[in-house]
Order: C-alpha cells, then structure tokens, then sequence
C-alpha cells in the first residue's frame, strides 16, 4: 500500500473551468493499471471468499453513477455467472422499514465516497438478515466501508470534479475483475480473460488520444437535448453518458435500451434531436442495427460510439472491437469527453455543476 | 366469463383526436370495479398457488409501461412479501443467450399485448431452468398467456389509444391483488386490505371528475421538457407519467426517484422546468419533503400530486389520502389526464403518436 493515491498532488489546483475534469478523464489508464498491477490481490482475496460462500443471487445497490457501475455488474452477474441478479432500492429499507430476506444473497453496495447513509443502512439490513455484504467505494475509511463485512477500494484516487469520470470506469473494472474472479471460483481471473484486461489500459489512451469528442461538441454546441441509447452491456454507458450531460451542462438527455427506444420514446427522435448510439461489435450491437434503421427513418442525426461505420450515421466516435463487456469500459470515455467539451462550448464550468455536491446525503 | 368486455363496442370509433385516450381513461374506475368482483377468484387460485410454492424471490420481465407496472410490483415484493424483488432485462436471454439460474424463483412477465416475442423467450427460459411463471396480460389468448404455467387476465378490456392508461392501472390493481394474496398465504386478500381495495373505484372516479388536469394543460402549452419524481411507490408513476409525456406530446420528461433527483439533476431545475411531484400521505412522501424544499431553493415551478397542499408548490392535482401502495393506482390518473390534454393542447392526436404501434415487436 506504497504507492501514491493518483491525484492527490494537484487535487485543488482546478482553477479553470474544465480543468479538473479533463485531469480526472486522462487519468483513466493509469487508474485502470493501477487496479490490474496493485488491485488483484485484494480482488481476488474477496472473489475466492465469495466464490466459497456460494450465494444464490447477487442484489447491487447505488445511486447516481455508480447505479450505472451496479447496473453494468447486474448484467455481468446474470450473463457470466448465470447468478440472477437485482438493484434494490434504498428506500424499501430506509424508507418503507422493510427487511427483505437476503439471507444467502451477496448484497454489494457501489459508492464511490462511501459516504451516503442511505446505502450504508442498507448493508446494514442485509448483514442483519444474514447476506455476505460488500462495499465498492473510493475511499477505504469511508461509513459504508466500515459497515460491509468485504471491502474493495477502487483505487481511483482523489476525483477533482464533482461529476465522476475515473471512479466510475474504476467501479466497472473493479466489478469485472471481481465477477470474473467469482466464475472461476478460485478468485483469479482466467489466462484469456487476464490477458485481454492487460490490454485495456493501452486501448484507454489510444480512445482518448484521439481529439474527435473536442471537434464534435461544436455541432451540438446548440443541441436542445440528447437521446442515448444502448442494449445490453452498452444500456450503462447510455445511462451514464446521459447523467454526464444532465450533470455539466444542463442538457435535458434520454437513455434508453435499444429495445425500449422502439416502444414508445422513438417519436421524439426528430432531425432535431441528436442520438448517442453505443453500438458494441457483440451481440448486444448487433441487436442495435434495428434501431438504428428505424432511427434513421426518422431522419434523425445519429453519433455512432464503437468500432465500425453504420449506415446512416452523421459522426462516429472510435473506440476499439473488443468483447463487449470490456467495452463498456472504453465506449465511455469519448462520452466523458463529449460532456466536458460541450459543457466548455456552453460556457458552463464542468468541475463544479451548480447545485451538486460530491456527497449527497438522502436517506 | 359472460360479462361482456369492457371497451369492444366502440373500439374502433375514435375519429376526434383523443377521443379513444379519454374513453380509455374514464373507463379505469369500471376495470377496477370488474377486476375486485370478477378477476378476484383467478387471482386468489393463483395466489394460493404461489404461496404453496414459497418462491425464493419474484423476478418480473417488462417493457415501456407494464415495466413500471413491475417496478410498482417490485416494492410490493420487497415491502409486503419480505422477498428480493428484481427486473430482469430480456436482453440477457434474448440477445446474449444466458439462462440465470431461477430456479425456486417465481418469474412474472408483464405485457398488455402478450405479444412482444422478448417476453415470451425469457418465460421459456425461466421455465426451463425451473422457475414458476406466469404472465400478466390483457391478452388470455396471446403467446404470452400460452408460454406462462399460469395466466392472470387484467381484464381491461380493448385499449382504443396507443398510449397505455387503462391497462396499466388494471395492471398494477392485478398485481397488488396477487401480491397481497400471496401475503396470507390463502390466496385470498385479509379483511382490511380487501375492504380498502373496494373503495378503489369509487375513489377514482372522484379523482377523474376533477377536472383540474385540463385547465393546468393550458399552463403548460408551451413547456419545454418536464421533470417527473416520486419516492418508493410513487417512483413508479413518475416513470410513467414521463413515458406518457413522451409518448403523446414528444415532450422529454426526466423521471427521477426524489433521492437521485439530488444526486445531480436538480441543477437542471431552473424556474423554466415544470416539476411533476408525486407526493403520498406515507413514508414515501414524507421522503420527498427534502426534495421539495430543494426544488423551492431553485425556484422550480412544482405541480404536486397528492392529498395536502405543500409550500412552494405551483398547484395541486388532488388525489386521496390512502395508503401509498393504494395512491400509486389513483395518483397516476390526474397524469393521464394532463397527458392527453397537454397533447390536445399542442395540436397532437394522442390516440396515435407517430411512429408507434400496439405491439412491439423486439428481441
């Protein structure tokens, strides 16, 4: 536990706007080597421990970004472990009083400051009921930390804006390597699967080194509002890049899977109104080329984020052709982008949002 | 069975726009009256079926408004039967081709239609890894119905407009009907609950015969974007009053729970945002004093759905002082109302939305 927390040097020094959040973006690599290089040990100590108890389902609870994080481990625990899997809602516990039976159930809470009460009255009532619990936060002292039996740091170091970047695609890792830990039941990673996290680092800085997110917020410089859409492993990053834009600049932006884009929400999607596709190179982008037909019916101007040009696209933000749940990770990055730069077009200062703080309290 | 169905004779006769929205909503206090004297004996046999089984969690299967129907069912799994509550993504069979293991699960799939083949694939699997299932439907000769070990029909007879209204609040009747059912154990609803139930229609055609919805239409004529919110039970009909806007008046309504509400998006509140707060007489309201007060401090223009007048807001649609497990049946439908006016408002034919059918087929 030697090495530097990232970020703690220049944590204060954000002065311009936009400052702090580019910093926290290009920090992504290293952060994600830093959990492969110095997090597996601690990973794979609670994966095996996990692995041993066996639950029979896997319930997340979180709120904000990391709801995106638990949303993306939701997917992972059904489709990798065949475990089912759920977000519960804080407020059945801290609202309604209830303590449903979460005996032989893993509870995990995401967090990335560990200090939302809410979350931490949750594990509470799992521990109670008998549920093997653990906390996935940023900061190892941290009220939620204390309260889950299992604990993992994310690693992310200080954030130096308020909306996140780093802890959440640090989350995503943490919990992929976690899941995959679990299905070996040993708490290590599988050789391939290893071998293909070792790259994602690499894969990181070559998404970010290419500047198109910049050039891109010009054209929706004047863009009244956003539609985001993904299915599958690329739903959380909808959802994530969604907030991103509802966080730094205001921008009213819709998520929806795929699916349920065609069930309704799809007569909103005129010319006028820009969509952020998350077409992955897997099944779940393959599942999107329908929708993106009939997006393209109704004229609308379509940014593809993956690694092949679709028909009908106006603009499309690379990212490379990897399995899809490790793309979940990188797809997001030119997102992040995208949000920081219209947020400086826009004139607004992305590292601190009117209105947000970086703990918030609900009960 | 000799009971004619509600809705057929005049199912096709919607010439003036809106006309087949507003028969459908005015109709809802009939469907509850049919489903508390008809419907009552299927859901107890299915009921007390469930409770035999004593499933080890529910998971629900959803899209568009039966989704928030599940959602509304998954607070009463957790609040009233003590038991994880989930909703799973058809995506995870449907398209990446997984089978969690819901075994000892009971798995309900919610679909007015019965025809959205996703639904029907992710009963098979349910089926095949042992689960009980069964499907809420309008529909009792859809696939949907055919695929599921049992069927409940929530009887609301042909819907004569795209948008959902009177299958959703049929829906969500059904589903506290069977739920509280289950929590006997009998199948069969306890005196208190039973005798709250049946004051239901009533109550709502109260509710419905104000007609303040369609004067506050006018006030919002040319809102922009709306934000809908609501805690525990009510977060349900915040989501679907957001999809209702949407889907008629191609307004972007942002649905948030009270509590994410403050996790960022508040900032986007400013005075030229109308607020839509659904705020109950229980535990669930009293949560969203907070939030309230937070949106007073941004000066946002609030609308509350509820049984008491709160500070700060701009108006009031008035629902009944009930328990909110009761509120989530009746707070939805001043909502519809100001849906369909908003629409008419607006120069739009709610009964078809562009770019919409009954049936959506998705996988």
């Amino acid at each position: 536990m030697n090495e530097p927390r990232i970020g703690e040097a220049d944590a204060t020094s954000a002065d311009q706007p936009g400052r702090g959040m580019a910093a926290d973006i290009v920090e992504q690599p290293e952060v994600m080597s830093g959990l492969l290089d110095h997090g597996r040990g601690d990973i794979a100590a609670v994966a095996a421990r996990i692995a041993e108890c066996r639950p029979r389902s896997i319930v997340f609870t979180a709120r904000g970004t990391s709801d995106h994080a638990a949303l993306y481990a939701a997917y992972l625990t059904e489709i990798r472990l065949g475990l089912p899997a759920s977000l519960a809602s804080p407020s059945v516990v801290t609202v309604y009083d209830s303590r449903p039976d979460w005996s032989d159930c893993l509870v995990i809470a995401v967090s990335q400051s560990g200090g939302s009460p809410d979350l931490a009255q949750v594990i509470a009532a799992a521990r109670a009921t008998g549920a093997l619990t653990l906390a996935v936060t940023n900061n190892p002292s941290s009220p939620l930390a204390d309260e889950a039996e299992l604990h993992l740091d994310v690693r992310a170091g200080q954030e130096r804006a308020v909306a996140a970047t780093k802890t959440y695609t640090a989350e995503l890792l943490t919990l992929l390597m976690l899941i995959e830990g679990i299905r070996t039941g040993t708490g290590r990673i599988d050789t391939t699967e290893a071998a293909a996290l070792a790259e994602l680092p690499e894969l990181a800085r070559d998404v970010l080194d290419d500047s198109f997110a910049g050039e891109l917020a010009g054209r929706y410089r004047f863009a009244e509002r956003f539609v985001t859409t993904g299915r599958g492993y690329a739903y959380p990053t909808a959802r994530e890049t969604a907030l991103k834009l509802m966080e730094t600049s205001y921008l009213p932006a819709l998520a929806f899977s795929g699916a349920d884009l065609l069930h309704g929400p799809l007569a909103m999607t005129d010319p006028g109104v820009p969509v952020l596709a998350v077409v992955g190179s897997g099944p779940g982008g393959h599942a999107m080329w329908n929708v993106l037909a009939q997006l393209g019916r109704q004229r609308a101007d379509v940014v593809v984020v993956g690694a092949a040009d679709l028909p009908g696209q106006t603009a499309r933000l690379r990212t490379p052709a990897v399995d899809e749940r490790l793309a979940a990770i990188l797809d997001i990055l030119p997102l992040q982008q995208l949000a920081l730069h219209l947020a400086l077009e826009r004139g607004e200062n992305p590292d601190a949002p009117r209105g947000l703080k970086k703990i918030t309290e609900t009960m």
